[in-house]
């Protein structure tokens, strides 16, 4: 059998004539894509959850669409502006998971006349400034903070979580929908499932017991939470009412190490020109720098960065489980790849490599679009003059 | 006398109506910005250089223009599809700072039939597969690495520039122009000016002996140098031909902690609605994040990182000495900053705040483009359709 060196070395540097790649191009693989998005919907279905996915990931109303032969009729988006985007291809129930930016009061009631807009409060004089502002209904959920200690209430903190609801109750316009976390920190865990589901039961005691405590007023309210390691990881979800996790539809190489998915479940990958090679310390220049794939990183076992795999690329199509290297830095343009010794007199200036990127999300919106496999392009909120306006 | 906090406190949150900011937006200060363009332009000319000033910190064409009203016509962009956007500006010499990409033959050849295009090579293959897509000349730098360790010829490896000097001789398009070398690792130092001076001397001293050695059969070639903080802070440029510092235009906190300026000189700043505060952790969030500012960061002497500077801001003017706080941790679309004691009672969601950001460049990279004081947009290349062409 040959190894994947003598299998796919002759292909290095051909190029696919149907995509004419000559600069950084983030290549969309629609089957994974579609594949992702079709068993996590299965999964929310199966667990009889009410299925409400992020597209901020995404941030695509091509994509979007994609959800809709499944029945999903309620996205979360994170920013307002992303709402109007959504609202205007026809999604008319959409959560906006940011704590409500008064300031935007003309964009909140502008979509608050149209669909039916949800949105994030934690601070009871904002709540009653909301209000003022407000010409239509809005939902409201309280954020509350499950361990992340980015922004929300202690779900312990009752008197806080008593002042939000007395100043709902006392508005015109609000109507208080339930609680919403975040599991951020899952994305901080680089291990398996067990420590996730550890978290998860930590973070939803805490929600499940103010549920209780509430229902027996407000009998509607929902819990409403959700992150992709969770969702992808944990099998019992019962108890959630509503999750909104959006990276699946991508996952990246953080994913990878978190344990959320196999490399092979990726569905985006940055197609870069090689622009110069250094034998002598193993490394290639990429053309491809921080602009194109933002800065996060991970770290690896040995210690080291990496800021993306580079995986074998062939002819249109690249093969996860074939790593040739890792980008160990990234300057404005430029990226560094350190390969291995089996690749690096292999790949000459003018090839073309792929790079699985670390973090999806951030990649797809430093880029504004997508290629897919024809060469189509495929639109995203960050390219379009909904995010300049 | 009042301090800062009884000055400014009661402006806080008052918005400057020709801005009418409602989400994170890049505030330019066109007046500091023309004073850093005036003070180098003057550096310059008193040293009796040729001053080809790095587009990509700015990107913008108006921006651009203001640097013709000091003689400058020739200029320095990091990408082809850049080099574009300027060249349908009126800008007919420009240098792509950039190891040559040769799957983008078709805008080199656009490029080279129009303007006076200056590229770089260091591979004697990729000069000769350049040459034989070419059909208008082109002015080619050697790229030499005086320590950075990106990419570049070791400048005591005269085997190898020999043979690129032979391949750009046996060339039919190509002409050479001389070395290129960019003293990147002067970001790296965390000092003021004797360190800076010495890795200059170091990185000087192997380019003039480079010179020196090919200026007998090439009487014409030049030194091409530059980066920010050498420009801004060494006094004696004395032997170099041609610099290209960019981020100068603009600045920023990491400039400031290399010593290159001032914080009063920083000429763009980011004004983030605040969404939530923490009163009992020092913490306000703000609508502002890694989409917004990118995610460069830089360790502050307390041993933390600061993903920028918050710095007083009112009624459309922001006060680049009066810190309030750090920026801690960015995720997509929130900012954490941690605020001083002084100021985290004073400010409250809704108030617009401003943060200096750490690296400018970036920055306006995400964005996309800017707003002066007058409310006015400003272009920039990333918010251009040729970015994305």
């Amino acid at each position: 059998m040959m190894n994947s060196i003598e299998v796919y070395a002759p292909y290095l540097g051909t190029m696919n004539a149907k995509l004419n790649i000559i600069h950084p191009t983030l290549l969309l693989d629609t089957w994974k894509c579609r594949r992702n998005i079709d068993r996590m919907c299965a999964k929310m279905q199966h667990n009889g959850i009410q299925f409400r996915p992020h597209f901020k990931t995404h941030q695509s109303r091509e994509i979007g669409r994609w959800f809709r032969d499944y029945g999903v009729d309620k996205i979360t988006v994170s920013s307002l502006r992303m709402a109007l985007y959504f609202a205007d291809d026809g999604w008319d129930d959409i959560t906006v998971a940011f704590p409500v930016n008064i300031l935007e009061k003309d964009i909140i009631n502008a979509l608050a006349g149209r669909i039916t807009l949800n949105l994030l409060a934690e601070d009871p004089e904002v709540i009653n400034q909301l209000d003022t502002m407000l010409q239509h209904e809005v939902n409201l959920f309280l954020k509350i903070d499950t361990g992340t200690h980015r922004t929300g209430i202690d779900p312990v903190d009752l008197m806080s979580i008593d002042r939000c609801i007395e100043a709902i109750r006392h508005s015109r316009y609000l109507r208080w929908k339930g609680f919403l976390a975040h599991a951020g920190h899952t994305y901080r865990l680089r291990h398996r499932q067990p420590v996730i589901q550890n978290v998860y039961a930590d973070s939803l005691v805490g929600l499940f017991a103010l549920r209780d405590h509430y229902r027996v007023r407000h009998p509607d309210i929902l819990i409403s939470f959700g992150d992709t390691p969770g969702a992808s990881m944990m099998e019992d979800l019962h108890g959630i009412d509503e999750m909104r996790p959006g990276n699946f539809v991508f996952y990246d190489t953080m994913q990878v190490q978190i344990g959320s998915c196999h490399p092979d479940e990726i569905a985006v990958a940055m197609i870069c020109p090689v622009v110069a090679t250094h034998l002598a310390r193993n490394e290639v220049i990429i053309y491809g720098g921080g602009i194109h794939f933002a800065k996060d990183s991970i770290v690896l076992e040995d210690q080291q960065l990496s800021f993306g795999t580079m995986v074998v690329y062939a002819d249109g199509m690249w093969v996860a489980d074939n790593v040739i290297g890792n980008v160990r830095s990234l300057s404005q343009e430029h990226g560094i790849v350190q390969v291995s010794d089996a690749w690096i007199d292999k790949i000459r200036p003018g090839a073309l490599v792929s790079i699985l990127p670390v973090h999806s999300c951030m990649t797809a919106q430093c880029m504004g679009y997508y290629n897919d496999q024809e060469g189509r392009s495929i639109d995203h909120f960050a390219g379009s003059p909904y995010s300049r306006s």
